[in-house]
């Protein structure tokens, strides 16, 4: 018997041929997907222990936010509309330093697993310190995760002695190898010009050695850039191909600040880029050259970077902004369609994290990774075109139930995993200390 | 006594000193503001027919959306990714001549409207045909508006003769200066692309005779622009202003192809302008020089423009994005700080209208337009600043209560004035005709 079925919806499958089916159904058995198909409504619903009515909203698979920092769900509003190196280096730093620590580790990732999960992101690709505690929490959500203990050359919240930072990250690693199959550990290099040559070197071996996804913050600003051009005579993109960090099992995160040769350079070596267009709008680092890494037939996912440079975890209204924006840069209003764009948030960001055969669209076989929206509202009425109404009219709170591996996690905007009153009353009073 | 008391919430006032007031509580008696001020929790309440507890959100002035063509809600996601030339020619144009009508801008009004009301916009300008019908939809519904018949030199919806468009817009102002206190009739011509010298000047004429604010679309498109050069060997804002059509009573919608001497010119004239980025994003229209307009001392409101182009009437999401494209714009992530969009979005928008000593702020003496906002959700926690708040983090959907001139139209996201569901299934109806 089916563990789930979902009928009377819209389907957005998001597979190659971005079939969508009217009165769909979708069903599930255990963690799996195992039919996709139209269902007349004078048919009967096949069996299932639940059978969820999508009542005529839209169902398609759940988003993959390519890249976060989730505790820092902490300081979202801490700081704003500063610049970038002043933002970081004087609040975020300076505030890690003080409140990063395991438990607000812990509820900071619960907070923002909660805010994805309301918004229909069902993996996100994280890289934070203290990322053991993280995990943990995540495992607690039923989420499925990316998650990656951060490096760094400096002191670092739990890594007080850099020397140590690599081999943190290693224990990381051998710990979340096999705890659960939601969870995938991963390597998160902070940057080129946080990083040294050797550190950088190391933690790429380490990535091949495990067989784990290398994460890294690359060519995000103007200033970045020409620290790298000064430093190592070349753009932050040749710089780490040169060093061998560059390939398919890379993800590059920002890619802002790249020139043709670095677009070829990415593209050539099969690496993914997660691109975050509200952070680098925000912390005005510049516009990712997106069209032209498509063009180049580069796989780019979309991610909404930390809570506190966005400030938040929506990838709906992510997207939304990244078409907008990248029309208006080239003047062309054809450019990113919103096909393409919901293909940055599902397959396409399931494809940078190596997890496309896992997840990314509703197709048979793959992981139950299924959202639901609710399209009987105002502002989503009426629907001409459904893949249009989740990039341009539809919010984040539209997600009515959302289902991972199988599990249902949100069900009628109820999170049945996370005891979300605690975890804000827990941050509120955490905030109080800091705000002081 | 009070007619309405809010309390447990903390205030953006929006006044000239945008004073903040944790504990805040809002006195209202009839349609106005009557105390404004800070209540500690062991105080008592003030007595009131209506108390509403703000259960520690945020209380502040309803927004100001100082641009829409409310009916064409009904044709949200019609046509999407294409250039603005092929987009309404061949698409709106087309559409607008078979199915405006006066049930459907009825219709389309109404749920403009309800999404409006559920996103915290109190007060919208407006311009279309058939204005006759917004104008009493929208007086249901208890909103305040100014709302215009438009003018344009073709035949249009309700106006097949071009030569009676402007008797048709007096008529409209007429009959409506004086049914309700919240509905303010004005003149919008289409653009100075679309009507004549001629036209533009009698519709001018009339503005100043019946006193009424003028609107029309100006500088919006690179192709208005050479077209503008070619015809009048000036800018549009040049044309525009040698025919005497920019002063204090002309609101400027879009405003994006300016030069210095335009953006002088506008200064000098103290014309408003109406601030509408993701409309120019989404048709890649371009980006208007906004923080150049505020630099020379211009007024610039927010506005979402209609839904066909945006797709949605979300001034929340509005004003996360303009922030955003300003400071990557500029690359200066100083630039449009949360304040700054915030008055963009109340007070400098009701001055754009001519509304400011009635509505866009709390202050006592001013008309009781307030919303509140729900922050206890996982993606409002913490708070550290609810102007950030507001501009970065919240979604429309966050609005809880709305109040407009001291009459409660939203309620627990409830509409008081509006029979929702008659509406959207009449929508709903007409779309699958207009799908054909």
């Amino acid at each position: 018997m089916n563990s789930i079925v979902i009928h009377n919806g819209t389907i957005i499958t998001m597979n190659s041929a971005l079939d969508i089916i009217e009165n769909g159904m979708v069903c599930i058995k255990n963690d799996e997907l195992v039919k996709i198909d139209s269902l007349e409504s004078d048919s009967p619903i096949p069996e299932a222990e639940t059978i969820i009515d999508a009542k005529g909203g839209i169902i398609m698979p759940g988003l993959v936010n390519s890249h976060t920092h989730l505790p820092m769900s902490i300081f979202r509003g801490l700081a704003d509309d500063l610049p970038l190196s002043v933002w970081l280096n004087e609040h975020m730093f300076a505030a890690e330093s003080k409140y990063i620590a395991p438990e607000s580790v812990r509820i900071g990732t619960l907070l923002s697993c909660a805010e994805m999960l309301l918004a229909g992101t069902t993996t996100c690709c994280d890289g934070y310190f203290y990322e053991d505690h993280a995990a943990a929490a995540m495992n607690e959500t039923g989420m499925r995760a990316i998650l990656a203990q951060g490096v760094i050359d400096f002191p670092a919240p739990g890594v007080p002695d850099p020397k140590g930072n690599i081999d943190n990250a290693e224990a990381f690693i051998q710990k979340w190898q096999n705890i659960s199959p939601l969870i995938t550990p991963s390597i998160f290099c902070h940057s080129p010009y946080t990083c040294s040559e050797a550190t950088l070197k190391k933690a790429k071996d380490l990535a091949n050695t495990e067989a784990v996804l290398f994460q890294i913050h690359a060519a995000e600003t103007k200033d970045e850039y020409v620290r790298i051009q000064t430093g190592h005579q070349t753009t932050p993109i040749g710089y780490l191909d040169r060093i061998g960090i560059i390939d398919k099992n890379t993800l590059l995160v920002h890619a802002v600040w790249l020139d043709d040769n670095d677009i070829n350079t990415i593209a050539a070596r099969g690496a993914g880029v997660s691109h975050n267009p509200e952070s680098n709008m925000k912390l005005a680092s510049g516009i990712a050259p997106v069209p032209s890494l498509l063009k180049a037939g580069v796989t780019v996912g979309l991610g909404t970077d930390g809570c506190a440079s966005n400030n938040n975890l929506d990838l709906i209204s992510e997207m939304d902004t990244a078409a907008k924006l990248h029309k208006v840069n080239a003047l062309d209003p054809t450019l990113m369609d919103a096909a393409s764009i919901l293909k940055l948030a599902t397959i396409q960001g399931a494809r940078t994290l190596g997890l496309e055969a896992v997840i990314g669209s509703l197709e048979i076989g793959k992981k139950a990774d299924v959202i639901i929206i609710d399209a009987h509202k105002p502002h989503l009425v009426p629907v001409y075109n459904p893949v249009s109404h989740m990039v341009y009219a539809a919010q984040g709170s539209d997600v009515r139930d959302v289902i991972v591996n199988g599990r249902l996690l949100v069900q009628n905007r109820k999170l049945l995993t996370i005891d979300i009153e605690d975890i804000m009353e827990k941050v509120i009073k955490l905030s109080k200390t800091i705000k002081k």
